[in-house]
């Protein structure tokens, strides 16, 4: 069992809902929508991710022989329940921002429209799968707009929460624009270019730093990128420049070095000019160690010769926000529009667009977040994803929607591309959306 | 397959160094230890978690036919690593401290003695496990002690960072003291006891709440937890008191409430009057909500009349410590010590035992780290878990280790057991260690 696909990766109140939807065979068409309440800290923009996942969740869904034997061992379930558990399919029909699309605060980026009890049971995974990639993609792509095209690679699995977090962090990342990662397992399944160097355990496990490059160039001829800081990172950059005549006279050349510790600017000076007086001018320089988008900023600014860098931890748990305040939330059931109205907390009702406008200059001017049948002539940034169950779009390649991505993120005014935080963008509720939670309010 | 225990969870230099080893013969005894270099912010101690999965992933370790087919795909790999892998197992000797256990900074808690290689190219996933579940543990911890005995329930699966931090967590919380989840599949995986209230979509589906709360206990007549601030709490509340009587007559009681916004405390008191003038004294009380060890101490020793607690993505994160610095490190390779020497990342080397010194009240005095073979007669905290590949230990169970957490908890000195941050806990480093770590660096 795959149990990234389980049905019963959800919260047991779904289960218990569904049991009293099916005992009122309150079973009528609903409709929820997956949407951000307020940007975390430090962020002037989300791009959304995982949509991917949501699908291959949804097509595979069901429940399995042992999960419905355990299920049924609980005592906790009417058999009303474990029959329709049994027979459990997605048959909904889904809308969705695609992925690589930027988006902001109130504004739904995907919307699910399925009876009642199966829109409830799948609530807690969309959102598990939605939140997480999201709030990756957007942290990944602030360290992608600082970087000054230089490529940033993910180092981070052995700190993710988890296989899965590890995976989809290298994925999301990827997609916003990072050149690939070193996880393996994310090579093999997503296609995404996977990078790596060596440990400091190597250096270590030799009794000499020049003995440990010579054996590591001798078996990976073709990537040869040393880890000099173990001891001393000048002194060894120098015994890269002693090594590399001995290495070239077979054939082999040193194609770069790299840096995980200390004052990573400085090294980087030093260890450029004992590279460039040692010949080695070809060789590159990589930077890594608890980097995030603002040590590669101050690093990029301050001229620091590093042609690539490595970020890890930071970006794979998105440290300073590491979850998003985003809900899945009933907007709609048996045709009459819904909505909560605890405090703090309330949503607006009703199934909705969003459309964007952009300024003259090709660049995003304002979002307008309107009923759906209050169509407008501007990009409409929801499109058809599934239909009765079964994917109808075309599924897009992992690089193209790392190219839509790249696009969208050229299209972010100035301002909102660096790390300073500015002023909201602009996302306007439309007249049609105001009057239709007007009446809501006043019917209940 | 199950990814979890792929040994493509791995960094791509683990591969590349493993090559290397492989091509020079460097197939030697290794030993490497897991520790942690410093406390995140806002902890006092940590505590051990996530050993069985890394037993289970050792006890798992092999590369599938179709992992090994796209690894010969990639063109990158010499066929000498290519057999290595083909018949991977793990034949090593792992050492540990209990999960349950609380440490300290600078003391390894795993301690793995393999062939070079294979050490080498576990690190990434035990790293993984053993940072994601020590952090959760030792988070979950801090609310389990300020929490005044009252029960603390995970809900945090919809923004842990993917399906298996959700799972992780609900175990790894529980472990620390948590007294279920609401995530199903790890009530099935772990059996962790289970338990769920409703959504407010549940409310916001029925035109009336009356109507929602009478269907749901209907449906859940064992179970009725109602969700009451969907609209306006203390309504909520009186519509609750109001549909009693009908329901007792069906033999139906309400077990109790959840609060899910605005001022819990003050809910709280209100509801609590609420229903005791209604005549439901025995009705409890349940708050949720964006809640952490920071609220749940303010609501208790506030007083507020609830009587538990659900905590989530703060838990579930570790929002404010989302990862540990800790480090997975060589520590002798051939019977030879080693230590890393980069600036600020300096290790202890050789292999290493842990010793603690109990007070005469029975509280942790200190403790002492020194080399292995420097065998003091105080309590040794790394124990035999696995020998040649296989596990020796008794597998404890996991409410054995949740039992063993709480009385580590009560032996913790009672200022570390409050949110304030005390002065460390003090750590010895043995005069048998620093005189091996002087020898080392002579060496070099």
């Amino acid at each position: 069992m795959n149990p990234s696909n389980s049905a019963l990766l959800t919260d047991l109140y779904q289960l218990t809902m569904v049991q009293a939807y099916l005992h009122q065979s309150m079973e009528e068409e609903a409709v929820f929508e997956f949407f951000v309440r307020r940007l975390p800290p430090n962020r002037n923009f989300l791009v959304a991710a995982g949509l991917e996942q949501v699908v291959e969740f949804l097509s595979h869904l069901h429940i399995s022989s042992d999960e419905l034997v355990w299920l049924k061992s609980t005592d906790r379930f009417k058999p009303e329940l474990l029959q329709y558990l049994e027979q459990l399919r997605f048959t909904g029909n889904v809308d969705a921002m695609p992925e690589g699309t930027i988006f902001f605060p109130n504004e739904p980026i995907l919307r699910i429209i399925a009876p009642l009890p199966l829109a409830q049971l799948i609530e807690t995974r969309v959102m598990n799968l939605l939140n997480f990639q999201t709030m990756i993609a957007s942290k990944a792509a602030r360290s992608v707009l600082v970087s000054g095209r230089k490529p940033i690679i993910d180092f981070g699995l052995r700190r993710a929460h988890g296989a899965e977090a590890g995976l989809l962090a290298a994925r999301a990342s990827y997609l916003a624009g990072f050149a690939g990662t070193a996880t393996v397992l994310a090579g093999m399944q997503y296609g995404i270019p996977i990078y790596g160097t060596m440990a400091h355990s190597f250096v270590q496990a030799h009794k000499d730093e020049s003995v440990a490059f010579e054996h590591f160039a001798q078996a990976q001829p073709d990537n040869v990128v040393l880890l000099i800081d173990t001891y001393d990172t000048e002194a060894g950059a120098h015994h890269v420049v002693a090594l590399a005549p001995q290495l070239t006279a077979k054939g082999i050349s040193v194609k770069g070095v790299r840096l995980d510790s200390g004052d990573l600017a400085e090294h980087a000076r030093n260890v450029r000019r004992i590279l460039d007086e040692g010949n080695l001018r070809h060789a590159q320089i990589l930077a890594s160690g608890n980097l995030d988008e603002y040590r590669l900023q101050s690093l990029v600014t301050s001229g620091a010769p590093i042609d690539s860098f490595a970020v890890g931890t930071a970006m794979t748990t998105s440290a300073d926000a590491p979850s998003l305040d985003c809900a899945y939330k009933l907007q709609e059931y048996a045709k009459r529009p819904r909505r909560k109205r605890s405090e703090g907390k309330a949503t607006w009702p009703g199934r909705k667009q969003v459309y964007r406008q952009y300024a003259s200059d090709g660049k995003l001017a304002h979002d307008i977040v309107t009923t759906l049948d209050d169509q407008q002539t501007d990009e409409a940034l929801l499109q058809p994803v599934m239909k009765e169950g079964r994917s109808i779009a075309h599924h897009p390649k992992l690089t193209e929607l790392r190219q839509r991505a790249a696009e969208q993120l050229a299209r972010l005014p100035h301002a909102m591309r660096t790390l300073e935080c500015v002023p909201p963008y602009e996302v306007r509720i439309a007249e049609a959306l105001q009057r239709l939670a007007q009446a809501v309010d006043r019917d209940v």
